[in-house]
């Protein structure tokens, strides 16, 4: 038997699986890594302390595996987008990884987003008017950091940096070009528009590649501290967009891939490019008669975290005592409150917001209030508002893509059930939960058995998916959810004259 | 020594105080009675029960006061306004008492607002276009109990019946008829186009006497029952609202009194009617060149009591535990955030409002919302969103009566200090604390005096006030609260345009 290994290096943390060619799993590791956030606006990392989080994940989980009947013949990666990091000729980096949560290039996409170039510049690229693209914090190095900018040889994301690290490789795929903002959604080569503004060139960036391109030459210490034979090939893959998009067999034109985990994304693949007037939503070519089209959404799971932590602290101890998940507790909770929390509506944008707003100043509000709240509406009320925003970003997608075949959806939130109803009820339509639970990692081990040719098409990752649950919508509940849903949508654009005030106050006065 | 009890007939109890002519408070007694909510637009009391709670709260009073060396020679009277009764000929009630609370004629306040007759009216008669007032009260009954409606001989309010039942005389004082909006303010006599439209007649209504007008002639049983002599006089006193403002010395034009109980109300008086041109405020005549402009509040502390409730219920146990008042702790766990609850904005409206937004359809939110926020920031922010809401009323009242000359403070929130000293950074004000707590009846043993001669003008009730305590806004402090308070007022316009949506969803639903 051989194996393969599947590796998503996230933004909080990096996570390997190994796989056999069956896609059964071996093991499993994960690495975390600081952020860095000297400043407010600013959320970087250090490329070498995520290359040696993948190293000690791949080590591990070969470990762990305790192979005796064969190999690995392949390391197969996802990655986070819109990372960005400047190496010099020698390829040393003169800055850490620039995140997608980096802010400082905000500047530029306001003027970008006023003046209308960067609508222009969307519809070439694909990429939304926002600061966590690299075309952006390119602008921003050019104007705020003119030395470094004229001192950098390369400008790469974090996996093609790891890769060229273990391999002395330096190549780029579409699927995390595209994600830069620098490439050309028609042609799929590097968008001479977009050098020119930020004012770079084509030697400075990757060579591109397909997402299944793979090579040899690992370089033996790696190899051998990791337990892997030289002769692995190394898989480019894709961005953890499209991976865990794939990953839940979300294939087909029009079959929609929510992913609700700390952040959470709406996505599917279309097979000509879609742009939406009101660049709500990013599209990404992927590879041939494949683009990604989606939005990006902050405010996930981390919003229940964070009410979790807020409101629930004393619950929380309570349930340890009676040795049950509080997450669980939550659920337990919020099932004691009607569907629509007698009225209370909460808008999650307690960190800003991508899609559907692109406004960083967005706040997190509850409105409604009355006298027969409690603590259970409001908990209630947080699962419902991260749905409500998710199908926001939904009906957004709808208008540019056409009414979805099927929601498959993924993530953190599936363990809870109620929650994974609500947004049956929401949505006013089924919703397939794959069994499989770890998308991405499995689409990158798939990707690699097709650049070994031992799968050829992309439909074919359905037979390692599991088996399938099913939501279905419940009619008295969503009839409850089709009066507030266009309540949550209206508040939405009356907030959202007042965000920029209060982020300016918390700005000015951070406590 | 001589005694005078004054009693305050609330909308949830009646108080009761004994007091010698000094001002000193002998005994104290409460009694509670029945809220009927049968329909939630419904508010009813029964009228012989509340009765029932003066007699044995002014029984308790005279037992416990244990007078050896003098007699009760006054009964004087603080009842809560807009009241309505109706009575057969006989004067037996028909009805219970319709509170202010009672939302039944809604329809007809709406329909005067909307018209421009209700404008037409409020410039007549002081009293804003709400389902509280009688006036509108009376188009109900005559609309929509229309038998009901012909079989009453008389309209009464609650402590004209409570006074008649007592005495055999049935006598309205001005303060009470200004608030029912059948009283013209200039005249100060009964208004014929308010009698005309809600079709009574001016011997339907009781006599119109002064608010120290006197009487005697008790009935012998209820003398004996309440251990009181016969020969005991009544004096008429007024309504809540005034007598609380002359009660914590508020007396002078322009300087305002700020009560913030259960509910809460800015009130100023001024020397000629002074109408506010949209309509936010009351301006009832009081007495000669005495008239009282002000708002009535609905979400005072029992907005407090909500969070409390709602947000602390686990902590409640804890301080039980540590012998420490909930509310005091509710102050501490406030104080430790910043002023402006690093950006968390509160509006206050669980229970709709009365002043500033006259709206039944108002609900409470939260806005500004970011991952820092805890529930620590939310009780803090309640706090400072009552004051937000009182500091708006009182700006339309500066429109009225210009800039205040000093401002008073009463009412349940003057236990917390944090809450007063909150007061006066967002009101950037000196706030004055009269010692003195119970204002309401003590000026109506202060009226009771001026009816028996033994004082002559109302500006002398300050003797009895005790020392004051004074809070002085800090700069630091309110430099914030400017950055918060237009942001607050924004927001209320905004959200307006969605209150009803969300208010009907909370009817057709209710839970
Ligand atoms: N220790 C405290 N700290 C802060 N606020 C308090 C404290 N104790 C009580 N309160 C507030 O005071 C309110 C009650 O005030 P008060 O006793 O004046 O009410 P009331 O007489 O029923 O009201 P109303 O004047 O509207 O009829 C409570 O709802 C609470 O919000
Ligand atoms: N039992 C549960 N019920 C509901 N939600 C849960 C539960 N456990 C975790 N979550 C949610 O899932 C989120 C994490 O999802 P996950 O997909 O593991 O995240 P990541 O994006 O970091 O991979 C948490 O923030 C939390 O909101």
């Amino acid at each position: 038997m051989n194996y393969i290994i599947g590796i998503d290096v996230g933004t909080t943390s990096t996570k390997a699986l190994l796989y056999d060619t069956d896609g059964k799993i071996y093991a499993k590791a994960n690495k975390g890594y600081t952020l860095y956030q000297d400043t407010p606006d600013m959320a970087e990392e250090d490329p070498d302390e995520i290359f040696n989080a993948t190293l000690s994940a791949i080590q591990e989980v070969v470990a762990k595996a305790q192979l005796t009947d064969g190999k690995v013949i392949a390391i197969s990666w996802s990655a986070q987008q819109h990372s960005l990091i400047a190496l010099n000729k020698d390829f040393k980096p003169l800055t850490r990884t620039l995140t997608w949560a980096d802010n400082r290039s905000e500047k530029y996409a306001r003027e970008y987003k006023e003046n209308g170039r960067g609508m222009a510049m969307y519809q070439r690229t694909g990429l939304p008017i926002h600061p966590m693209g690299p075309f952006y914090k390119l602008l921003y190095f050019k104007n705020e950091q003119p030395d470094l900018f004229k001192r950098t040889a390369y400008w790469v994301g974090i996996k093609e940096y790891i890769i060229w690290k273990y391999t002395g490789v330096l190549k780029e795929e579409i699927s995390m070009a595209a994600a830069s903002g620098l490439l050309n959604m028609k042609t799929c080569d590097w968008d001479p528009e977009a050098l020119k503004e930020t004012g770079i060139t084509k030697d400075q960036l990757p060579e591109l590649v397909d997402l299944t391109d793979k090579f040899q030459g690992i370089k033996s210490e790696y190899a051998k501290v990791m337990g892997i034979d030289e002769d692995v090939y190394f898989v480019m893959g894709a961005t953890d967009g499209a991976l865990s998009t794939i990953g839940v067999g979300a294939i087909d034109s029009g079959v929609l891939a929510i992913n609700i985990g700390t952040s959470a994304a709406v996505r599917t693949f279309v097979d000509k490019p879609r742009i939406d007037p009101k660049a709500r939503l990013y599209c990404y070519p992927i590879m041939k008669g494949k683009y990604l089209v989606g939005g990006p959404i902050n405010n996930g799971g981390i919003v229940l975290s964070w009410a979790h932590d807020a409101l629930f602290a004393s619950e929380e101890q309570a349930a340890k005592l009676l040795g049950m998940d509080s997450y669980d507790m939550l659920s337990k909770i919020a099932a004691t409150v009607p569907a629509g929390s007698d009225g209370l509506i909460f808008h999650p944008y307690l960190g800003g917001e991508r899609a559907p707003l692109w406004d960083a100043n967005a706040r997190g509000s509850f409105f409604g209030l009355n006298r027969k709240h409690t603590k259970a509406h409001m908990i209630r009320a947080v699962m419902e508002g991260i749905m409500y925003n998710l199908y926001s970003v939904t009906l957004a997608l709808k208008e540019v893509t056409g009414d979805p075949k099927a929601i498959l959806a993924a993530g953190g939130f599936a363990q809870s059930k109620l929650w994974t109803q609500m947004m049956a009820d929401i949505f006013e339509n089924d919703i397939i939960i794959p069994e499989s639970y770890e998308s991405g990692s499995l689409a990158a081990m798939f990707l690699a058995k097709m650049a070994l040719g031992m799968e050829d098409k992309l439909e074919d990752i359905k037979k390692y998916l599991g088996k399938e649950n099913k939501y279905q919508p419940n009619e008295e509940t969503f009839a409850r959810y089709r009066k507030l849903v266009p309540i949550y949508l209206r508040l939405s654009r009356e907030f959202s004259t007042e965000y920029k005030a209060i982020a300016d106050y918390q700005r000015e006065f951070p406590g």
